[in-house]
Parts: structure tokens; sequence; C-alpha cells
């Protein structure tokens, strides 16, 4: 097996694809538009086109490249392939990917591994991020919901189905706001950039006062980021909501280190922008949850690799994949 | 490696101990009083004790005994072996436990293997028990408290330093009851036995009227074993706090489907006993909460190695332990 495969990154809105070197370096990466709403078929001949571009953008052929991974949001049935619960990118839901990725290629000998798009972050998190040299580790992307990859014993934690590590989806509040799930109060559903909005709109109108609520009730569009920017800026009630969603982050990390035993949580996403102010909260609450002896010596943290985990965690994964298949 | 091992469960009132053959049969098995009023030493003493009661009484000679595996409450600390997070045996807190058992009994060349209790009923359930033939289970053992056990690939999933898989002490509700680890609202404090006695102390408090409530009210001692025997005789109070507790439980079990899409969750223990009322009232709630693909092929069952799990699995994990040590 060589030095270099392409990580690929399917997102909703963009396929970002690298050629990456077997240090987990980025030789060379592009970004190209998902075009969600032309389907399925667009999707596909679009992640085949963004393995292509990246390759070519740093000159490499065909046998320089030992390898391809591609991490998709939703659950990867296993062993069928089979793409399932996955509401952004819901034209794939009940299809294989792979396959029809690989055809499109149509490269003789590629071994290639897809798998869900968080677990490919966290395996990057553990190779060359913050987790370096860790074992074990879980992480939860904040944005518009929570996804979730746990690295066990050093390899992704797939489960019994595939289905492993949905992080996002155990039950904070059991009674709590519905999740696109089907379940209630769903970590999600408190912790994700989309509840911090959604928190703070019913702030607003329960009728709580500062600058950004004054904003907002003259009709200002207000997402996660101006949010932090205004508790950034002295805005007590939009820093009051982002310690607030590090008490229930902080909650989910605690769950993490009690169930599991996991030397470390990490969280990236968008979220992380808000930096000492959440992290502080997140580490205060878990603290106070985390059984002493599962606590000692564990750490919480955020990302550093930013929004390159995920293909960089591809690529690598495709290599450590391709190592195995080559020793069987 | 031999044929037959010698299994240990440590509990806070009794020490059970049993000579198992490598089929999980039970061969023989003694009880012996803990003695935990006498500290540290006499514990010590009595587990070696039970060890070499359960042998004579089997008839064996030492050399045709090729491991033993004890089975203890709280967190052992991995790789120190010193025993952490004990709330019903203080008196080990602190200390190793295997080496001064090991001591006690002087055998020669015995390999000896120490672990959390569910830990080692966990494996008795995957390997004879109710997850005969399951890769991955969780286990969740409902008394006093909720003790935990995870196999993940076969193997019992210990985490980083030992301290995994305390699935009792994941949070239920972020505001709720004060749990003895420090946390608020874990699992334990809703799910276990002691939680049912005093959800029904404070629905007589309340005012609800039942059966079993009014003699509650005139002094009698309730137990969870008279909420179970009043439900079974048609006591609606006591009915609904169990079916209450079954949906607690499943919350909890749907958290270990959607964080780590095990194939099975088991329940144990005493308030097994409740039956297919408890079991329904747990199957309903984890469905409603778990995600479809990984609920797919799920199952939650009930126990039925009954007491004999802790020690069963003790014996089968330390032949495991042995043959692993034989094989490096």
């Amino acid at each position: 097996v060589g030095k270099r495969a392409i990580g690929i990154d399917l997102g909703g809105t963009d396929i970002k694809a690298g050629v990456v070197d077997d240090q987990g370096k980025i030789l060379c990466k592009i970004s190209i538009p998902t075009q969600v709403a032309e389907g399925r078929t667009a999707i596909i001949r679009n992640v085949a086109s963004a393995a292509n571009l990246a390759r070519r953008k740093g000159g490499f052929a065909w046998r320089q490249i030992s390898a391809i991974g591609l991490g998709a949001p939703g659950v990867v049935e296993y062993p069928s392939g089979i793409v399932r619960h996955n509401p952004n990118l819901q034209c794939l839901l009940g299809q294989e990917l792979l396959q029809p990725v690989m055809d499109e290629l149509d490269v003789v000998g590629m071994s290639m591994t897809l798998d869900n798009d968080a677990n490919m972050a966290a395996y990057a998190e553990a190779w060359i991020g913050v987790g370096k040299g860790r074992d074990t580790l879980a992480l939860m992307t904040l944005g518009t919901g929570i996804g979730g990859g746990l690295i066990l014993n050093g390899d992704i934690w797939r489960g019994a189905w595939g289905a492993g590590a949905e992080l996002g989806h155990h039950v904070l509040f059991p009674d709590g706001v519905k999740c696109g799930c089907g379940s209630h109060g769903c970590l999600e559903m408190y912790g994700s950039a989309t509840a911090l909005v959604r928190r703070f709109l019913e702030t607003v109108a329960s009728g709580k006062r500062s600058p950004l609520a004054t904003r907002a009730r003259k009709g200002a569009e207000v997402g996660a980021r101006d949010i932090d920017k205004a508790a950034k800026s002295g805005d007590k009630l939009c820093r009051n909501l982002i310690e607030e969603t590090g008490r229930f982050l902080g909650i989910g990390a605690a769950n993490m280190f009690n169930i599991l035993n996991v030397e470390m949580v990490v969280f990236a996403g968008g979220m992380t922008a808000s930096g000492k102010m959440l992290l502080d909260a997140i580490r205060a609450e878990a603290k106070k949850r985390t059984i002493p002896v599962a606590m000692k010596g564990a750490k919480i943290l955020f990302s550093k690799l930013g929004n390159d985990a995920g293909l960089i965690g591809a690529a690598g994964y495709a290599l450590k994949q391709a190592r195995a298949r080559k020793r069987n």
C-alpha cells in the first residue's frame, strides 16, 4: 500500500475532496457544490468528479493513489452499505452509495471505503488531531444537528449494523423538544447550533431583553454566529445561552465518560468558534457529573482540524483499510 | 488450558462461588456471608475461603482448576487493579483486591482475573445466556443501584481506565434527584429497585390511594418486591409505578442502541421478577426513541441466569483470559 489517498467529505451543500499523505497532510484540495436538488445520480457523478478534480489539481496519476475514503452524513448500514437515516441527503436513502461511485470512477483495483462523516472526523482526531495517540475518544460535531463518532481500541466503532455513535440522539430531556429522529429531548435538540437559535428566539419571545434581542424583534435574521458575536461583545443574554449550551454538552460528555470511559471527548463544528466561553462551561458541567475515576486524566477539547477533519479522516481511514485488506 | 474455573461473585451481603466448566455449567456452588462489618482483611479471607469451599464441595484438586475469576462491585481501575467508586464495599476503596486474595489462596501458577461484577454478568449473557452468540450487548442489573456491563466485539469493554460501562450513571433528568455518584438525575435514581420504593413513598406522601398505599400509611415497611406483588394483585398505583420504571429503562436502552448500536440490551436483577408488565413497557419506550436502523433486529430481554450470572461470567472470563495468556 502506498502513501497517498483521496479523502472525500460529502456534505449537504458542498463536496470537499483532497489528496492526503500518510502523515495526514493535505497535498491539495478542492470543493464543488453537491447539487442536492438534482438528485442521486448528480450527487454520485459529483462525488466522482470531486475525486478526479482533487487528484488532477495535485498532478497525481491514479497509480499514485492507494485508496479513496468517502465520508457521508447519515447511517451507512452494515454490511449492506445502504444509506439510512440521512435527513440532509434524503435522495440517497435506501440505496447503495459506494458501488455507484466506484462504477462512475471506473478505476481498476482501487480500495474504497465509505463511512459516516463524523466517524471519519473522529478518526482524523485520533490519527493526527487533538486526540493523536489516543485509543478511545468520542467526537461530536456541533452544526445543524449533532453528529457523532466513536474511536474504540483505535478503530471506528460502527456497532452491529453501522448505526453506532449517533451521539446526538441520546436523550437529555425525556419530555423535551421533539426531535427529527422520532424521539423527544435528544442532545441534538439542546446542544446544536440550530438549538441555540431556537432557544434564542424562545427567549426573545418570552420578553427577555438584550441588544441582539432588540435587533431580532425589529426583524433581523439571527444565526448561531450572530449569537456568538453578540455574546463576545457583551450581550449577556447571548452569553447565558451559549453557557447553557455548554452545560447541555457537558452532560453529553459526562455520559460518554461514564458509559464508555473514553479518554477524550472532542467537539467540532462551527459552534466551537465560541471558544473558551463554551469550552469552560462544558468542562465545568462534565466534571460535576462524571465518576471521578473516569474523569481523572480525561480531556475535553475542541478540534483544531476544522472543516478538513472529514476529508483527512476519510483518507486516513481508507489507507488503514487498504493496509488491512492487503494483509488478509 | 483446562476445562474448569472457579467463579466468585463478591456482593455486599454474600460471596457466591462455584466451579464452572467450559460450557458454562455450574458443577457445584456455595455461598458464605461477606462480613462487610469486619473489614477488608476479613473480606479477603472470605473470598479465598469461598473459592476453596466451592472447590472442595465438588471434590476437585487445585490441579483440576485452570483459573479463578472474581467479580466485585465498583470500578476496578486499570491497569493498577485498585478498587474505586464502590459504595457498598467502602473498606476495599483505594486498595488492590486481586493480589491479596491470590496471596491468601497461595496456589502457584493460578491464572486469576478480577473485574466489575456487572461486566462478568454481561460476559455470562454473551457466553451462554440470552445473548449467546451475540458480539455486542449491554447489560444492566436492577437492584439497589444499576450496574452496567458492555460486551463489544465479544469482549468486556473496560474503557481507558477500567471505569467503562457505568450505565446506571448516565443522566436521564439533568435537574433530577441527587445521585450518590455526585451527579443529578442518573438512570439509577429512576430505574433501580431503590428508586421504585422511593417513588412509591413519594406517591403515597402526595396523597395518592391504593391498597398498598393504605398499608404503607399504616406503617408497613414496603420493598420493591411488595410493590411488584401488589401490582400483580391489581394495585393500579403500583402497576403504574412499575410501568413508569419501564419507560425510564426503555430510554436507557434506547440510549445504548443509539450511542453504540449494540445488538441487545439485557436487564438482570431482582426487578426482572415483574416480568411482562415491566418488559413490555421497556420495549415500547425504547422503540419510540431508537433510530430505526439501530432498532431493526435489536432485542431487549431479561436475563435467565438469575443470581448465577456473576459467578458463571467470572469463571468463563477467567478461562478466556487464561487462554489468551497462554497464547502470548
